[in-house]
Order: C-alpha cells, then structure tokens, then sequence
C-alpha cells in the first residue's frame, strides 16, 4: 500500500508541480485547497483540474475567512496588487497564510490517516514572504509532534515535504515538464480574471514568466488581452 | 500605551477566565472567535457577550470549514456527542483544532500589531485532547519566530499566553469570580441549544459542573428542561 500524503493544491505552477513529486515518489495523494478569501477564484478552479491531471485520488476545499482580518492586496480589495517589485516584504503576503494552511492540511491528514504533507513553498525564486523558509517548515514540522491525536500518542509528527524550497523557477518548470505536467492548465496569477488569463503585469507573473525563459521552455499561460506575455 | 493581545474567546469558562486575566495584565485586548462548523453555534453568541462584559476593544470571528473534513463528533453530525467519559481521546477532539485557531490568531496579531495571543487551554481539567499541553503552546511559540513578517524581521515571536494550563477547573472558576466573571453569560456545552441552554451530561458539562462543585461556587449553568445540572 502506498504512504498516503495530503497535497496542499493552489492551481499554480509550484503545488501542480510538488503533486507530480508526490506522485513520482509513490505517495497516494489527497489535494487540498484552502481557500482564504484571495482574489483569483479561478485559481482554485485550477486546482480542481491539476488534481484530476495529475492523479490526485481525491480534492478537497476548505474555506477560511481570513479576508475578514485584512492586511493584504490578496485579500483585501481596498489595496491594490503591485505590478512592480518593491523590497522587503510585499503587500500581496497574506498574514500567517502558510500557518493556516499548513494547519488545516494537518487536520484532513489526521482524519485520513497521512503521515505527510506537501507544500509547494519556495526560497529562491519567490515574493520575499517570510514564511517560505527551511525553518518554517521545520519548525511546523516540529509543532505536529504535539499538535495532533498521532504526534502525541505515537511520539511521531507529520513528515513536511517542501520538494521546491531551495530551487529556482526555471528547475521547477523543468521538473514538471519532464514528470508530465501541463502547466497550461495552471494558474499563478495574482489577478486573473475569471476565465483564469493573468495580468502578465504582477510579481506572481513576472517570476514565472521569467522561469519559463530561464529554463527554455515555451511559456504556455493564457494572458490577458493586452497583458504583456 | 498597553500592549495589544488577541485572545481566541469561544463563548465557554475557560475563555472568558483568560479573557479576564489578560485584561487584569493591562492588555488591550482584541476578542477573536474561530468558528470552524462546531454544533454549538450559541457558543459564538456568548462569545460577543462576554467580550463585551469584559471590557474587549474589539471582537471578530473567522470561519473555517473544518466541517468539509469530518473526524469530529463536535463538526460531523454522523457522530454523536458521548454522555459518558471515555478512556484516551474523546470523539469531540476536533483533528489540529488548537493548531488552527492559534494560526488565525496569529495572523490577526500580524495585521494589528499585537505581539501577544491568549489561549484559554487547560491540561488538568479537560477532555484529554493533544493540543492541549505545554510543550504544543512552547512548539507553536517557536513557530510564531519563522511563521510572520514580524518573526522574521525582528527574530522575536509571539508570546503565547496559556495562563489556565497547569490551574484545575475549581482554580480557574475562583479565579474568574476573584476577576468578576459573571459565568451565567458562558456557554461551554458541546451540544446546547439555541438558547445556549447546556445539556448536563457531555464531558464539557460534566468536567464544568463538578468544577463549579469543586470550587464552592454556586452553578449559574442555565441546563435544558429535564437536564440534570
């Protein structure tokens, strides 16, 4: 029987990718999308389709309202998305997002019987977000030990996979194109409209457009009507 | 100028306790409520009330569908809530519940400045639930230093209050009536009605009514018609 793994699943390019690993490394993989108020519904629309694509046994969402606390131009209206790179921490970081998610990703592993997450963070070719580092993830890692029914009565927390942390974006395209996946069917937009076309214009935009040129491979996302693709 | 905390307020006695506390510290407090698809939905409504009573600049609630996972007698309706206690962990643990609620807490802290959250937990008196225990408050303390823009930039966490943690149930209700909690205004049944009224036999009630006896309180509990309080 294959180890069973819950997938954090966004319909970008990173978690379509990390849900190839899983799968190349053997995982029976459960996909999961949270959905925390953030703009670009159709993302999530993705993620329902990389899911079914990429051999995911089953896709759950799951809400949560952190639109309600504010604090960021994903899930706050009244800020805009920047469409040039500042310094420091931008203004499209969702406070604690991947705490959040990495929490409830916790809580389907617990009912289901994994042992493991994965989650598509990255280090190198990404948004400056603080909590994308080896010692998040460690240090959640660290937190299931004793955060759930499994950790404590078995002294063993959840195994968190990052398989993108310390790669560039052109590696992880040239990854996923040769364990198959279709990133036409990926969405990373940080304001796609509802057909799921990008901006070609915002940061999300601008680091994956330059890893398809960095890795050499024809950059099949779907841009808006006059967008810059 | 005070320092600003988010307290996680539910509704129930532990809570309301803290709430207290934290105010008794010179906190400005700020009351935030997880609703993540618990039965007791009059739980949220003593949660405004006591935040009010308590002297909260502030009280918010987010939702979490942590019902689209099951696993819970407390979000999954098939599961009935237990009316005796049982060896290990109860059907009511909710998979990553604490984990969960910490992370939204958290990241309503980031949006507002606070560096300090408040957690009414308890290891002594309780359901034998897993987040509940000092070293999971310690791990989540560890993470709060690489989980937010504020962690990472300044290399300090959070301060994770759990001022109940070590206390029994009668400590806590002495020391909530030293405080002027007024108990009739918390709800900390499992399975009360609309009204808020307790049901009198699930743990929550059981470990409440034994913990008022305890105290030499006089129970303010409103019980269902019939129930035995």
């Amino acid at each position: 029987m294959s180890a069973r793994a819950v997938v954090l699943v966004s319909g970008g390019l990173d978690s379509a990718t990390t849900l190839a690993i899983a799968r190349h490394e053997g995982f029976e993989c459960h996909g999961l999308s949270v959905h925390y108020g953030q703009r670009h519904l159709s993302e999530l629309q993705a993620a329902k389709r990389v899911c079914s694509h990429l051999g995911a046994v089953d896709h759950r969402e799951v809400a949560v309202g952190l639109d309600a606390l504010g604090g960021s131009a994903l899930t706050d209206p009244n800020i805009d998305v920047p469409t040039r790179q500042t310094d420091g921490i931008p203004v499209t970081y969702v406070p604690a997002r991947n705490t959040v998610m990495l929490s409830i990703a916790m809580a389907h592993a617990e009912v289901i019987g994994a042992n493991a997450v994965f989650i598509g963070v990255n280090a190198v070719d990404y948004s400056g977000y603080p909590d994308c580092r080896p010692a998040f993830i460690d240090a959640f890692a660290n937190l299931s030990r004793w955060a759930t029914r499994q950790g404590v009565e078995t002294g063993q927390g959840l195994a968190v996979h990052a398989p993108l942390i310390q790669l560039t974006k052109a590696d992880i395209i040239r990854r996923g194109v040769a364990l198959g996946v279709d990133y036409a069917m990926t969405v990373s937009c940080y304001q796609a409209d509802a057909g799921g076309a990008a901006c070609g214009v915002c940061d999300s935009c601008r680091i994956r457009r330059d890893g398809f040129a960095q890795a050499g491979v024809l950059d099949p996302t779907l841009y808006q009507s006059g967008a810059s693709g």
